[in-house]
């Protein structure tokens, strides 16, 4: 899942993200909720409707970037005091806010609010962030079950819903979050009473927050398990092109990752022979396009040389193409991976 | 035409351009020959090939940047030896140097190397400077008969060059530049002598520097009636959309400006019923499209709301979205206005 922390996929068209074939984007209710706000977002008709993304789009709690984000955070059970990281105002996320402004925001797939445990953190530390997340995983979803049917778009039966292959009316869904730092006792403790509760989803949260890589794929072995497999399980927050590939191949049906555009904006490009830092000297005559194996709008049309000059050019063109290209190959990449699966090969790349 | 700076219409992708209809955009000689070079871009073809766009181009000669945006210039009858506003580096433009700099550029259209007259500037300082731009015209079109058949793609006969109608191969043009202040008999001497030396095309340089836009009408009006008619007349450095209109309608071909792009990233949209500021409040909740008469891909798409939120939050995409409306309110006013004058008549807006 491309993501669209402000309402859009950083400098892409949406028109661009539909052609390149993305089906689902990524909101951040914490951005959304400080500018333009929930109310105003639900006054336009919800936030497909105020981006103007007819596809799937999903929101994250706000937790994370409360946590990674703002200044002077005072945790309670109640939920989180904060200051904003723009204009040092005062706010208060709990639970029940946070869906709240996620049922205003009217992404199809919602998440439980939580505490991102970060890393290393003492299995004390992780077991009492864990008793936070698990309180407040309930009281979110009991809020969500209340106020659900107040989404902007409550009843509109030509609104694709990804989640309902029957005729129900398009809602929105919640999904519960794994936490438990790295031990795993207390992760599967999580994924345990998540899945009593009985979420729409299930997301691995609590990873790439700075571990080595090898814990992160203990991680989503040990918990994947434990998640039912006919609902949809999301790893947030991952990853390079061959993480993502791997974590598909071990079950996981979703990710999200700002890698693929925000390393475009800084001139790495993702391709079939690997990365490549497109500000390099050697690109500044290379007629290639970026990736000769690419059929992307800007591998079919623009040269190494012309990418490079737009990056020491600091001309805006730059990222856009480049993340149109990055973008392209992870959804490829997933794309190809889609297929390989379905048919059983195994075998992916 | 839309100002392609740094080989780039800012923020904007070619194919979107060519979706507007944009049929010929400029390139700014001394910003190109700084970065990343006249002689890479000619190894790689010329400007089209490099940046990737198949139509018309005109560069201009690099004087006014020269004069504009460079440091410690030092000004002779050879040329002008100044500083690069990037690194400070030490570089000599000369008539000779500027042709063989867009000879190597590829352009369809070149500029003769001339200097922009300041505003305001005495007579006698009109005089001097013009004396310089006739000397350095003669020199321009001299040295460009001699070397254009050096340009990168000379010979190919599937290029499309707007100048030639007839079979003859493809080449480039040169136009001559007529300056002489604010002052009508220097115009005059300007235009008559430029007129004798037989260019392609004649632009009217030195306007839109600071003068009252009156000062600019009684200019173009004074000098047009002095220009071929069967030859394109530009005047360079406008405008604003009334003023592109009005000019037009007074006989002017071709005009070029930085004011679509430039005042988009600043929030300034151009529309059928005046400027709109979209950073202002009131928009911050009108889901109506910019220009309620417009159907550009922004104004089909999406909402001041979410324009001027992009702009609130400083996302990029706010100046592409941005940037192709006001391309486009520009490109169809100039389309209609072609339309209405080749029916004769008249009455355009």
């Amino acid at each position: 899942m491309p993501v669209g922390t402000q309402g859009t996929v950083k400098a892409v068209p949406q028109g661009t993200l539909e052609d390149l074939g993305a089906q689902i984007i990524l909101g951040n209710t914490y951005h959304l909720y400080l500018r333009p706000g929930h109310d105003l977002i639900a006054r336009l008709g919800g936030l497909h409707q105020f981006i103007s993304w007819p596809r799937a789009m999903l929101t994250d709690s706000g937790g994370f970037q409360v946590f990674s984000l703002s200044k002077l955070r005072k945790l309670t059970e109640e939920g989180v005091r904060f200051r904003s990281h723009l204009d040092g105002s005062s706010h208060m996320f709990s639970p029940e806010h946070s869906m709240d402004v996620q049922i205003a925001l009217g992404a199809d797939i919602c998440m439980a609010f939580d505490e991102c445990t970060e890393y290393p953190a003492t299995e004390e530390r992780a077991a009492e962030s864990l008793k936070y997340t698990m309180l407040w995983a309930a009281r979110s979803l009991q809020h969500f079950r209340e106020n659900q049917h107040k989404v902007p778009w409550h009843g509109d039966v030509t609104l694709a819903n990804p989640m309902n292959s029957d005729e129900s009316p398009a809602s929105q869904s919640l999904f519960g979050i794994v936490q438990g730092g790295m031990y795993p006792h207390l992760r599967r403790e999580s994924a345990e009473r998540l899945v009593e509760m009985d979420f729409d989803g299930y997301a691995i949260g609590g990873l790439s927050v700075g571990e080595p890589r090898e814990f992160t794929r203990q991680i989503i072995a040990e918990v994947l398990p434990l998640l039912p497999t006919d609902k949809p399980r999301y790893v947030m927050g991952v990853g390079f092109p061959d993480e993502i590939v791997e974590y598909a191949r071990m079950g996981v049906d979703m990710m999200d990752c700002v890698i693929p555009t925000r390393a475009a904006r800084h001139g790495l490009l993702f391709t079939s022979t690997g990365r490549m830092n497109i500000k390099n000297k050697q690109f500044a005559d290379d007629p290639n396009p970026p990736d000769l194996n690419c059929q992307c709008p800007t591998c079919s049309r623009y040269s190494r040389a012309y990418l490079r000059h737009l990056m020491q050019t600091g001309e805006p063109l730059g990222g856009t193409l480049n993340s149109i290209h990055n973008l392209a190959f992870y959804l490829t990449t997933m794309a190809r991976l889609r297929t390989e699966l379905d048919s059983g090969i195994g075998r992916v790349l």
